[in-house]
């Protein structure tokens, strides 16, 4: 597969497109970012990686983050999170509280902002240091020590994130949040406010794209079944209310982001992600999600 | 891979279980199948074919044939099919009207009741003998001609399916029905009476696991890129609401039946088809699920 | 109470403003009406009555059909009627198939058309000649013999009418319909079109202003408890999900029609109607709105 | 009409019937009362009263309180409270956020949770000292300077009260909070507290039923058409889901409340409360609709 020539299609060809969409504007401090920003990284199983553009640009990985927080609770929780969080797609946009009370307080999936809530009150029951462990835990899959919170956003989440706590607390009124709302909260918009260029989203999703195991194989962080099931989830509910519509177009489990950001592996394959801030009307890159359909076009390669 | 031992164990494990489950009455015809048939058929894209139990036992297939259905409209509308029916899951019941109303009579997708009775005004628009014209389609994909619509079901849904009825005429009022209510269900009702047996339901499926061609290459249904979206959706939709569970669980592309019936494919791989008539509350044979998570879990691969 | 001054200046300051809205075109046939037909009539108890404008012409009084529909199925059923309907605002559209779908088949109230339609049922039960009977039932009650069914209208709506065959299937479908769909719709549509005039709508709906009784007291139809029953249920249900503002604009129970129709009684004093064809976003007549709230405004009397 | 007779055969025949019902524990402090206690007090406009039972035991108003809330709030904010809260009946039960969010954070009505916690919001925006002057308002109403907090209620409510906390952060994401969320919640607990007899009851809110004015005349705290449109939002918004049945079987204007208690008024007629904590399955007390039934049923009175 020649990679270096798709990447340079792929960038060519959404540069001369004429893509709409806005920036997220609803964290003020994630509205600062430069919209033109866009950039991409690749890196096979085998180890070689390809970029274009912006993509050692750090940005605000943000509901990324959900899948690494739902990796870590389902090693240190095992099969009882899904007592409390279903695998189901949920069919309505991220911050939905409907189907919350249709269901008696059990998110549809960790990968909408209800579940992910429900999965850091995992964490912080059985994290000491909450925080500083994510953090590291974070830096490990990647192997990158210098990935770290972007406090400003955080606290910008923090202060405007009332539809985030509404959530929280209606699911600690079905007793589905075990402790305080506020710790809850406050790791929260920590693990949403983790900054990452394209290249270190890339090594830290490439786990995924590994059967469970670092590119180097010294160090196996998840059994293929418990990968497996993360990509299955990615595919079935990594995308809000257009899940359908990316494996539709593009084929492949990835996870998006309000910064603009989209990652996505191959099995046995690669993980590529891909970055520009201006969102299409269901809060996913509106080139992102162009470039990656082109890649898999070009590629020919799908998971299915 | 050892198939034929894998199978043996599958079936023997399945055995074991006490699965509970409840054959379909709201087609009166259904409610007279003999709860304890199960049997398994799996082919291999090099012809290798492994079975056991009632394989050879034709059932009803119903909602499996909505796939057959969307592939031949894909082929006969092209995109303008999208216009009319969304690739979203749907996250309620096969048979919900609610999202209609809400979403302006766009289906959510091909596989739910609703969009199956879209797909099928537009067959019925296409095709010069709709229900002749779709039985030769289905023949010619499988190989086989002795497959035919099974009347007394047919007429029995017709004279029961008042919420089919119902959704037709949603989609009517709407404007997202062309034909007449009674000529499009009259063709929907036939097209899910169609029997086959395992055997038959894998080698019509075989071509979604071969990249859209016949076994022997000597003809070619679909491209590659339809092939892949005909998956995709099967990965996404084929399960009504509990499309997570079966991608969490199984990971692999499928549909199923209220007939007990769920086919599945593995794109390069195989192809493989279960029955059991008692459907778990979702509406999804209770063995057929559990059958084909012990099939991906002892063979190791799932499309993930 | 001067109300000859009182409807004087009602008809010209509702002529001095503008009031928008549209004519219900979803019947063809009651697209031809002259949108700026406007006439209003009050009959007092004691028996005296004033009127304007277009007074004496006839339209379709459409949804106003239902009040009289659940009076004598609450004759001919008794309290078993409130099992298949149920006397509670229903905070949706008129035409809303959701909270069917969420309430297992019971309407949320007898003037959403879902519930009307189960009311039919029953009446079509019970009646030997069930148009006949009940048009006779409404000569009876309005003292008006010739009062007839639109039989245009009627063909318009059957023609039409995907959504009303819609919710009869849907309701078929969940028991809640003992008769065949197809004659129920054809005696909903016909009771539907009934045409009077505001002066006839009065008399008609006297009885509900006169404690059940006819005003010389010849004939009482209803008891005082069923009386208050059904002024009742108009007041909470009478203008779908506009009810709560016609109470709190106009406080008397009373019923619109998408003709453009209202009739509103105000207990022991009148009986009016209004009739102006454009409608408000919500289905109710613009201009007999704005004139009921004038006259309550004007006479300083409400039930409240 | 003989109020001592009528209230004494209302007293036994409820006393003889076996009515269930659940005393509400959602708020700990509530569930300490004695499910026994049953009381009523019904005072005419000529000041002529009547009570039995345990009218002169304090307990909580709880969402009885909405109704001088509102009542406040349209005083100091006039036509514009109408464009943060509507006032249509809900159809869901008093704590849903469902339409909240279909509706974009404009609660259907003031008397549902999240409506009164806007008119929270309301008099924390317009008043210096928001508890001491909301209470002296009521002592004002009432004529009692007894009425006070129930501190430990309002206390308890704050503790487990996070389903307020969600439509709180819920409002304040859609823009309609003012003021800070855990402001406005003191308040809200606070106001709930309220703590008055069935007796404090009738006299505060005999001025509902006296055409804005206190019994002696001597103040008039709204106008006729105030006092009508707070009637009005009674009677269809005064019941949560039960606001038809309420107005079906009883036909009176009026509010309940968690802890057991129900105010209804016939203008120009009396007010009556009654007091029984066992609720029915909607959240209103059981014996107390009940009571009202009779007591409408025997006086042969209601507003229709």
């Amino acid at each position: 597969m020649n990679y270096p020539q798709i990447l340079k299609e792929v960038q060519e060809e959404i540069n001369a497109q004429q893509l709409e969409g806005k920036i997220a504007t609803y964290i003020p401090e994630l509205a600062k970012v430069n919209p033109d920003c866009f950039g991409m990284h690749l890196t096979c199983v085998d180890g070689q990686h390809f970029a274009f553009g912006d993509s050692k640009e750090r940005f605000s990985i943000q509901s990324i983050s959900k899948v690494l927080s739902m990796a870590l609770a389902m090693q240190l929780e095992g099969n009882n999170l899904w007592k409390r969080v279903d695998v189901e797609p949920s069919g309505t946009p991220f911050n939905s509280l409907i189907q919350l009370e249709n269901e008696n307080g059990i998110p549809r999936n960790p990968l909408i902002n209800a579940g992910a809530i429900v999965v850091a009150d995992v964490l912080v029951s059985h994290l000491d240091h909450p925080k500083e462990d994510f953090l590291n835990y974070v830096r490990q899959l990647s192997g990158h020590q210098m990935i770290h919170f972007d406090l400003k956003v955080a606290q910008s989440e923090a202060e405007t994130g009332f539809r985030n706590a509404a959530l929280a607390n209606f699911l600690k009124s079905y007793g589905n949040l075990q402790n305080d709302v506020d710790t809850v909260l406050d790791f929260y918009f920590h693990q949403c406010s983790i900054a990452m260029n394209c290249h270190e989203l890339v090594d830290t999703f490439m786990v995924f794209a590994n059967g469970g195991c670092l590119l180097d194989q010294s160090e196996c962080f998840f059994t293929l079944s418990q990968t497996k099931r993360i990509n299955a989830i990615m595919q079935t509910c990594g995308f809000y209310d257009e899940a359908g519509e990316f494996t539709f177009r593009v084929g492949l489990p990835g996870k998006s982001g309000v910064g603009g950001g989209i990652v996505a592996v191959h099995p046995q394959q690669y993980a590529v992600a891909v970055w520009s801030p201006p969102l299409n009307p269901k809060g996913n890159s509106a080139k992102g999600m162009a470039a990656l359909e082109l890649l898999t076009t070009k590629t020919g390669l799908s998971i299915f």
